[in-house]
């Protein structure tokens, strides 16, 4: 087999499969937008809906505000559209909006715009679950009268996939995203023809209902606040825009462009989405309200408690589809599946933000490398932890949830556009280029608006949204802030304490002689071998130890050494309780003592077996006196396996999990080839 | 300071301290009589009251077989301390029940007494502290009426207890003890001055109730089933008395005499405080039944669902001393706290006898060693969870959890005196003086007498109780017998595996030539000393490794590596996706490769932590992949720490644990002076 012969090869460069994966893993814009573009499209199934609910506060009249926040929305999406664009092609890296803040405004800034992203992910796990569920239940109703159950079912069901390593594809994404986009069209183009063609009159199966407005006659200030705050909520269709600018090294070439475009795309396909539904919602009448079982009423009586507010999306298409009907029920379903898609969206976002984090030292350094199972898996859990417990916490309530979710994005958006203003001011201060000044200047523009635009739906979105939920989302991210702080902290601490001092390395205090301990408790292979290698390794002196736990088996032990003439000699520490920890460290610590400018290295023979069971039956000795060890200064502690038959399984399972996935290995693209340092011996 | 100048010494001796302790170990009669006898003793608190249970099956005219079931009790009682009398002088290493069939019967005969004995542990626990909640619910009504939740309280309390490793002492048992057993004393006193001398009724509390027998008039085989149940049941006073036998090493000189005559004091007491209570109960005409709310009526009605059955001692007490006087509530609070002193000498004799199966490997080597707190701790939760199971299972009601105890008691008895009967034998075999050969024969025949009797009281047990619970008893038994004969084969397969080859040491292939890796991620003091110790070990070859993650580190890694002109090559590995363990695993395989009859060292230098949290942020890497390296053959891994300032707290915290104490040390006396192999250096 080549894989075996080609040893050096592969060291070289990683393994056979790589360049195979490289293409694989380059995306098409065609599969590009589903993967990205799942969690923005996917809002549209509740942004709309979350519109009308606010205005219902001031009566049915207020729907007429409708059209134009849908108006506001969509500028703003092609504000930030635009916006992000510019990003694209300044930060080709993929790093998004954290690399932006952090290179432009400093790494408090970053260190916000992470802190308010992960945040985000958690609710973006909560969020569309809660709303997949609730569009599943418009045509199951056994999923919503199980709303909470069921949505920690899907939790823990996307918490298992990632976990085990399921292969993202683009494929997975691409169909149901595509079936979801090409539904919604049909809906909205089906439902115009029947209504401009045929003239139909198409009501949805709310049109009947009355709303109890909460505040009758609303004017003024009081309006105008209500208003921002259902453009508040329409925002929700806006999360999620920034996921391209963190994927663009997974684009094909020429990536930036390839990005930028896709971007449009999406944007253009998500206000067109909103927008149709919106209209459709206000032609079918569509009554929802934010407090249904009181607010709605049929006959002029309270719908009550057991009535159960299907999503706007799925109401427009019992009007146009009729309920029921096959295509109703594959859009309720594409709907939930995108909605889901979405949800995986952060258990991929999460890590690989993660690990930018971790590279600068704000969170676990192995964070950083790839593949590292069980740091995906604590990222994985903490975030699955986090977004169930919100769900419970809300009921899985979508309306609520939605209340803590904009803030974290706004405050990604908004610094991370006046970071880019800043890199325009940069660029300009030292580029003489009169084309690329003009085309730098013209970046700007757009960025200072969308910095401007979106920095004012935050101060909007905090007035609000902040007693209705927002403060939770702020107080999330601080504690992520001052944990990370603190992190970053411990790592400067210690960098500070262990940095090397000037000069060349002959500074350091070397040890003049090393003197080394073979512990031993039985002559066996194992111990054979541990000898061997002692040996082998030249100290200024070589003894074995032993403990005396049992006399009877050190007197065995004693004859077998002089029967098989061992040439090492051979000690035995008392051990009057029976311990083996304390006796050995007390003897290192002694030898320490005699010559403190020499070192002790201990040498402990160890036994590989192939299961955790196994692995209490061995080596818990040796695994406690290495700990002890550890914190005895001058000491080396050396392990010398013995691979026992049993541990062959151990490597199958070992070789199992190297060809694990990390989850968002689509998006992220192949890595980085390395700049420098080509390998090899130097 | 004495203690840091006299390190050789300390070394010979263990610590300082040993001999003090040793002093302060050693229990006198009137200590060890406490201790052990807390366990039988205790039993007198619930046997007579389970005997009169039984026999209320036909009616309260079978009480009057009470006197003879007592009687017979008293008879088993005799037969087995003289019994083990015997056992106490031809065993005096503490090894017990275990170690004398083991000896003299063979590893089958010895396994099924160890896992009776364990099985007995677990319901020692369960048994005494239930019945305990009941005596002191017999004063405190609370506790009685949230019976299950307080006797896991109790549990966890006395669990915690144990794994803090609070330092048992003689006192500690010494007044609760002797309170009760004086309490009882004066109750039979005072009861028998009563009735005899002032001639009064004393009436117990039930003493109006009638007893609706479930089956009247029984007579014949019947009658004789159901005395044989009551006997069974009244046996249950006879739990813990094999304890003294493992306990003779804790016994003051001469120690086989003083536990014989404690063992006889004991069974002295016990039988009479048995006796007293059972002929209280009948005088002050105490009923009980074993299903009360039905059974018992008061004025034709019966009781109901809310009737508590008191313990017939509390019943007595409240006849003789009033209910609620001063002497009702002292005998309660004695009584319950004497019941989980009981329950507390199993967590000390369940991870006694685990060192001493695990001396036989049929668990884990490490529970042989002592104060090994991490084993213990297994075995205290281990033994606590299933305590606590069978606490919950059988709502903490003390008649249904003693249907499973007496089983295993019987099994080790049994099984114990045959033992003791092949022992005699064996050694009238060979003895010569008629003398020794007359006192052989005589305790021959009183263990013949004991074996023959307990055998017949197995039997009786197991007909009487197998479906009211006895197969409980039995499954764990053979859960504990199937897990221990497993952990034995993995231990003589593995042995078997590693056995050395015969002759001398030299036909192992011992590599030829060493080559040293040293780990390198950046140059600071960890590194340089990892370097400065890997130049002191002279192996053949000697190079640095690092993995190029990221290219710009590992440019600036060169860089210093040249300015500081580090005498070490210095070689890079690429890794394309950014992972540390693969790129080393593979080089090292490429060198073993390259020259198959060599030996790789790779060095780790590590960070030494102190806290957990911190662990977290360090090593994570290096731990994998010494995880890893572990499993390829020929290589040796050598960790070389380097203690950062917050590892002293660690250290603090090890030295803490050093000062714990392993739970069950009073009652297994001073560690055994090696027999052989005087400490210190060939």
């Amino acid at each position: 087999m080549s894989k075996l012969t080609d040893v050096p090869k592969r060291i070289l460069i990683g393994r056979a499969l790589r360049s195979d994966r490289l293409g694989e893993t380059l995306l098409p814009k065609r599969i590009a937008l589903p993967v990205f573009a799942s969690d923005p499209l996917s809002s549209v199934a509740y942004a709309p809906g979350e519109v009308l609910l606010v205005l219902s506060v001031a009566g049915v009249s207020a729907y007429h505000f409708s059209p134009w926040i849908a108006l506001a929305v969509v500028v703003l999406m092609f504000t930030v559209v635009a916006s992000y664009r510019q990003n694209v092609h300044a930060y080709p890296s993929g790093g998004g909006d954290y690399e932006v803040a952090t290179t432009n405004l400093g790494p408090k800034a970053g260190l916000t715009v992470a802190s308010a992203l992960l945040v985000d992910y958690v609710l973006t796990v909560a969020v569309s679950i809660a709303s997949g569920i609730e569009n599943l239940g418009s045509a199951i109703p056994f999923v919503v009268q199980h709303k909470v159950l069921c949505a920690v079912a899907v939790i823990v069901l996307l918490t298992l996939m990632n976990l085990r390593g399921v292969k993202e594809s683009g494929k997975l994404f691409a169909i149901p995203t595509y079936v979801f986009v090409g539904g919604v069209f049909i809906l909205i183009l089906w439902g115009a023809f029947r209504g401009l063609a045929l003239g139909d009159t198409m009501r949805a199966p709310t049109a009947d209902y009355q709303i109890k407005a909460e505040h009758q006659g609303l004017a003024g200030f009081a309006l105008i606040f209500l208003l921002l705050r259902a453009f508040s909520s329409g925002c929700a269709a806006l999360t999620g825009v920034e996921a391209i600018s963190n994927g663009v090294p997974a684009f094909r070439k020429p990536k930036s462009k390839n990005a930028a475009t896709t971007l449009a795309m999406m944007g253009l396909l998500a206000v067109t989405m909103f927008c149709g539904i919106i209209a459709l919602a206000l032609v079918t009448k569509v009554r929802m309200a934010e407090n249904p079982a009181a607010d709605l009423l049929h006959n002029g009586q309270p719908l009550g408690a057991g009535y159960v507010q299907d999503p706007v999306i799925s109401q427009v298409a019992a009007a146009v589809f009729g309920e029921g009907s096959f295509l109703f029920v594959v859009l309720a379903a594409a709907t939930a599946l995108v909605l889901f898609l979405a949800a995986n969206t952060a258990y991929n976002g999460f890590p690989l933000l993660g690990s930018i984090l971790a590279q600068d030292r704000y969170l676990p350094r192995q964070l950083h490398t790839r593949g590292d199972r069980l740091a995906f898996s604590n990222g994985i859990v903490l975030l699955a932890g986090a977004a169930m417990l919100l769900t419970v916490v809300y009921g899985a309530d979508s309306t609520r949830l939605i209340q803590l979710y904009i803030v974290g994005v706004f405050v990604s958006f908004t610094l991370s556009q006046i970071g880019m203003v800043r890199h325009w001011n940069r660029h300009l201060a030292v580029e003489k280029d009169p084309a690329s000044r003009s085309r730098m200047i013209r970046s700007r523009a757009i960025n200072a608006f969308g910095a401007f635009f979106t920095g004012l739906v935050l101060v909007v979105v905090l007035v609000t949204k902040f007693t209705h939920g927002a403060w939770v989302a702020l107080l999330g991210m601080v504690i992520f802030y001052a944990t990370m702080t603190a992190i970053r902290k411990h790592y400067d601490r210690v960098a500070e304490e262990i940095a090397a001092p000037e000069g060349p390395s002959d500074d350091m205090v070397r040890p003049s002689r090393v003197h080394s301990v073979v512990l031993i408790s039985k002559i066996h292979r194992p111990t054979l071998r541990a000898l061997a290698y002692a040996k082998l390794m030249r100290s200024d002196t070589l003894e074995a130890l032993t403990v005396n736990v049992d006399p009877a088996e050190t007197k065995a032990l004693r004859e077998e050494w002089e029967v098989r003439g061992i040439d090492v000699p051979l000690k035995v520490l008392d051990s009057p309780y029976r311990e083996v920890t304390r006796p050995v460290i007390e003897y290192v610590k002694s030898l320490r003592k005699e010559s403190p400018r020499d070192a002790v290295s201990v040498i402990i023979p160890e036994y590989v077996v192939g299961h955790w069971y196994e692995h209490l039956l061995h080596n818990q000795s040796a695994l406690r006196l290495k700990g002890r060890l550890l914190f005895t200064p001058g000491v080396m502690v050396t392990s010398i396996p013995y691979q026992l038959a049993s541990s062959e399984a151990a490597k199958l399972r070992a070789r199992k999990r190297q060809e694990w996935n990390a989850p968002g290995a689509v998006r992220r693209g192949p890595a980085e080839r390395p700049k420098a340092a080509p390998a090899g011996k130097d």
